[in-house]
């Protein structure tokens, strides 16, 4: 049987515009995940008639209501008693969730006020969802016919709590196990990869196809339900394999995370160092390859030379050189990566430069006119880039770090640098 | 009189979780700040049945109902068919905006196939909200008592049919005005603000006083009502003025973007250049500067040295003061913002290193332990940071950066380092 779910968030702050709700389009991706049909998001403040509003209408319509916030003090635990009453269940005091909460302001030195012991009340018969990432626990419970999970608000406690504990209630009302994995591309349009599989995607029920696109990378989820996890790996596969197929030196990954992590695991199994040299994308390479833990064992470190006296006197760039071609030049961005592989005492370096607007440079190169640069211990490889002059420069500074990090990628794999 | 507000977002990507609902988010805040009362949010797929009734519930207890997304001709112009039905308006054909359409075709080159027409048909007796972002006009209008606004859902247009549009059409429906002014504060915590607020801030109806916090960062948002702009004004000065004297050299500027805005503005007043070196914080301090279009007027470059021999052999900090202090100590920040100012040659020189998790580094500082600097043609200061272990790395390294922006504003306005 299909469940339908309601996802009700209870936050004033949501309704003020301070944040975007992103524990709902957390929570909706996971489900879609477990083959769950999300039909209703709904936002209200902390309100308790409105609030009880809402739960009459969320039960009227759906089957599972996951709600998010409104737990906890400063909230007089608002979701917690409007569920409780909607479903005509008394709340309990549960001596282990208060044990935690006790332990909690213990472990993190602060004082505990006697209102935080409320957060051990709980609706009777409930299964208590543990909250190892803040005070107040979560539950789960069905009644007349609708299962009821709540959530606390908080970004930092959601994810994780609906990763570990709803995500595990849920897979036991859907028969089977879902899995799925996500092939991850670059240098492919979204258009152009969904062209390529559209027949594929319309004539596929199980496993299904889903294509998503950001930020100049695209990717493919590939999703099957059989009964068992093997069942579904053994219909996964062949899937997966025959993308890879499909855009071949176009995959980075498969259940990877990022271009840089891509980088950055390729770095730590060949014994390499990496450095950069930045102009265009101003610190954007470094900010992303070190926020990945555990980069510092292969990156050495970065160049931001945002002034052609800095790319002479930090990074030896020759004054001719940006006198003939300009700074933003392919000829610039070979000497800007060879200078950090020299300056930094790298095995790899990146490098980039271009215009990211919002006006043309000084030589008349237009907006999104950029240079990708790979300086290795072989040579030097310029790729160059015309992103365009419609996205912001936000999206250019990403797309043309991600540019140096597909050259990064293609060399640590033995691949050609433009396939 | 006061009103309230419903957003109904129709979208299918909203509810599968490929997007956030940020429409949501910005127009709740554009709304708050026009002094409307949004008490619920609601989210509906492409699904007349579904949009239909989430209509008829909002119709039943909002007064004013915004709609973003079902626009246009991938989804039949659903939001338009089902809002007209329920307020048994008819759709009629306006030239003028279809005139429009073919305009935008021709203007950006595409083939229009025949069902983008679909788009001019628009509600009886609506106000067309002209759409120069995109192809499907939005548009207004008000049945049995409730006012109807329909903007399209791409946040590219619906942000700017939002300021441009809806809010000329909402500021009719109010009396007066609404002007409001942003004081942004750094140094101090959101609670200890609004401890020092508290009262004031409740005693206050015209203008109001609403704390936001944000990394790290706190900003109070001023807003009042009047009947002309003048007027207005003239109740929002003593406020700001008062705001400003309570919190001394916390406030950075009023109605600025950033801290790191306010750094490059103090630094071209000034006839300054700013370089930067970066550990802990892997490039962000430079790429936060960087994403100020104009910043190359007087940020000269950043160097990332994530390892020791980067420290000593571009920015000459000595070996001996790694070895007896460690990398994570004030004599190496002072040691690479003095590197760093002569290596890039600028004015002022701001330097990072610290441990962003998530293990403690190799001589057991806690993660959280963090040290900025900023050396200037006076000398070196250095500011210890203990951000304490719980944020996440991201924040951290967040943290740190504004705060060593904030030794920079603070020496650009002749201010103490340490307020």
């Amino acid at each position: 049987m299909s469940h339908t779910v309601e996802i009700l968030s209870v936050g004033t702050e949501l309704l003020l515009g301070n944040v975007a709700n992103t524990d709902a389009q957390i929570l909706s991706q996971g489900l879609s995940e477990l083959g769950l049909n999300v039909f209703w998001h709904t936002v209200v403040g902390d309100n308790p008639q409105r609030a009880r509003e809402a739960v009459s209408i969320a039960k009227g319509r759906a089957d599972v209501i996951i709600t998010t916030g409104g737990l906890g003090p400063t909230c007089d635990d608002l979701t917690k008693n409007v569920l409780a009453e909607a479903f005509g269940k008394k709340l309990v005091f549960d001596e282990p969730s208060a044990q935690r909460v006790r332990d909690w302001f213990q472990r993190t030195g602060r004082p505990m006020t006697d209102n935080n012991l409320q957060q051990a009340m709980l609706p009777e018969g409930c299964t208590v969802l543990v909250n190892d990432w803040g005070t107040a626990p979560g539950c789960a419970f069905e009644a007349e016919g609708v299962h009821v999970i709540m959530l606390p608000g908080p970004p930092s406690e959601c994810r994780p709590m609906f990763h570990h504990r709803a995500k595990p209630y849920l897979l036991s009302l859907s028969e089977g196990v879902i899995a799925s994995h996500t092939v991850k591309l670059f240098g492919i349009g979204e258009s152009s990869m969904e062209a390529q599989l559209r027949e594929q995607m319309n004539a596929m029920t199980n496993p299904t196809l889903a294509p998503y696109a950001k930020e100049g990378e695209c990717e493919l989820r590939v999703t099957a339900k059989a009964a068992s996890d093997e069942e579904a790996q053994a219909l996964l596969q062949p899937t997966v394999e025959q993308v890879k197929g499909l855009f071949g030196d176009k995959v980075y990954g498969v259940d990877v995370p990022s271009l840089e992590y891509v980088v950055i695991q390729g770095l730590k199994e060949k014994g390499l160092t990496l450095g950069c040299a930045e102009s265009c994308t101003g610190g954007l390479m470094a900010k992303r390859l070190t926020d990945i833990p555990g980069a510092s064992a292969v990156f050495k470190g970065g160049i931001v030379s945002y002034t052609n006296e800095v790319k002479q006197n930090v990074l030896q760039v020759p004054e001719e050189l940006l006198e003939q071609h300009g700074a933003v030049s392919g000829q610039v961005a070979a000497a800007m990566a060879q200078g950090a592989r020299r300056a930094l005492g790298c095995d790899i370096a990146l490098s980039s430069t271009g215009v990211a607007g919002p006006d043309r440079d000084d030589r008349g190169n237009e907006v999104g006119v950029m240079f990708v640069a790979i300086a290795t211990q072989s040579g030097v490889h310029v790729r160059p880039l015309r992103l365009g002059t419609r996205p912001m420069r936000e999206r250019l500074r990403i797309q043309t770090a991600s540019h140096a990090f597909d050259l990064a990628r293609r060399y640590l794999s033995g691949l050609a640098f433009e396939g």
